[in-house]
C-alpha cells in the first residue's frame, strides 16, 4: 500500500491573505496538489474556471449535497462553497499531499470528519491590519467588510479546532512557517509508522 | 503569567548518537536548557560532574526516589538514571525550553506523567549501522552490545509513545530536523493560545 499523503487545511478570516499564502506554497511545492473547491459565487476578476474554483449553479451544488459528495460544504455570505470528497481521497491514497484553502466553517467540518487533517489558521498581525487588508481588496461593500470583521471574533473562539496558527506578517515568512509545519508533520510517528515497521 | 517553555525529550536506542544530536542542538541554541540527569553509573572518560551528569551514590538515589523527587528514573544495565522534577519545572515555568536526553524507559515515564512533553525518537538508519556505532564506541563488552541491540527491538515496539522520529543519517541533518520540530511546535494552537487570547 502506498504511503498516504497529508491533508493540509489552510483557513482563517476573510482578508487575512490565506489565498496568497497558499499560492506561495504551491509555487514552491509543485508536488502539493491544490484541491479545487466548488462554489456558487460569481467569478472575481482574474479568476478562471477549473483553476481557482469550479463555478457551479446552486442546483448542481444542492444535488451534490444530497448525494453526499462533499468532504465539506458551507454557505458563507449567501454563497455555497464545497470540496468534493472523491477528488481529495484519490490524491491522498496515491501519496500526494493535498492542500485545501477553505473558510473556517469548512475547516471545522473537515476536522470533525477527518481528524488526521492538519488545520492551519492564518492569523492577521492584528485586527486593524485585517480591516486594512479587507478595505484594500476593494471587492466588498463596507457593510460586508464589517460583517467579515465581526465574523473574525467568532472564528477566534473556535481556534481550538486547529492544530497550528501562522501569523501572516508577510507572505514569505508565512509560507516558510507552513513548510516547517509540513516537514515536522512528516517526522510524526503516526506518519512514519508503516515505514519503520517495514524497515526493522 | 510567563509563557511556559517546551519539555523536549530526546531518546532512542543506545549507540544511536542521541548525545551527539543533543550536543549539536545545544551548541546552536544556547536558549535551550539541558536538564542534568542524576546517575549512579561510573564516569566515562571525559565526563564531568555537574556538566554531563550528577554522579551520585545509590543511597542518595534511593532517598530521592523515596521522596518522589524524580520526574523519571530507571534502572538500566544495573545503573540508575533519573531527572529531578524541581529543576525541570522551575525552568519551564520561567519560559525556558528544557531538553532531556534520556533512555527509552525514562522517556515513556515522562510521557505518562507529562503528556505535553514532546518525545523525539532518534532512529538509526538501519540495524547494522546501530551495531557498527555501538562497536565503534568501544565502551562496552560484546555481551553488553548484544544486549543493547536486542533492547532496540523492544524499544521499537513502544514507538507509539513518541511524537516524532528523527533518522540520524548524519548529525547536522538530525539537528536540523529537531529544530524544525521545535519551530512547528511553537506554532501549535496549544502553545500560542494565551498569546492569541491576550492579543485579540
Amino acid at each position: 500500500m502506498a504511503k498516504k499523503g497529508l491533508l493540509l487545511v489552510i483557513s482563517g478570516p476573510s482578508g487575512v491573505g490565506k489565498g496568497t499564502v497558499c499560492a506561495g506554497l504551491l509555487a514552491k511545492h509543485p508536488e502539493i496538489s491544490a484541491s479545487l473547491s466548488s462554489t456558487t459565487r460569481s467569478k472575481r476578476k482574474g479568476e478562471v474556471e477549473g483553476v481557482h474554483y469550479n463555478f457551479i449553479t446552486e442546483r448542481v451544488f444542492q444535488e451534490s449535497i444530497e448525494n453526499a459528495e462533499f468532504l465539506e460544504w458551507a454557505k458563507v455570505y449567501n454563497n455555497y462553497y464545497g470540496t468534493r470528497k472523491q477528488v481529495v481521497d484519490e490524491k491522498i491514497s496515491l501519496g500526494r499531499d493535498v492542500l485545501l484553502e477553505i473558510d473556517t466553517v469548512g475547516a471545522k467540518h473537515v476536522k470533525t470528519h477527518v481528524p488526521e487533517a492538519i488545520l492551519i489558521f492564518i492569523m492577521p498581525p492584528n485586527k486593524g491590519e485585517l480591516a486594512r487588508r479587507l478595505r484594500g481588496r476593494a471587492t466588498d461593500s463596507e457593510e460586508v467588510i464589517e460583517k467579515r470583521l465581526s465574523c473574525f471574533e467568532a472564528e477566534l473562539k473556535e481556534i481550538g479546532y486547529y492544530d497550528y496558527v501562522v501569523f501572516n506578517h508577510n507572505v514569505q515568512e508565512a509560507v516558510k512557517q507552513v513548510e516547517t509545519i509540513i516537514q515536522a508533520e512528516k517526522s510524526r510517528v503516526s506518519y512514519l509508522y508503516d515505514d519503520i515497521a517495514a524497515m526493522f
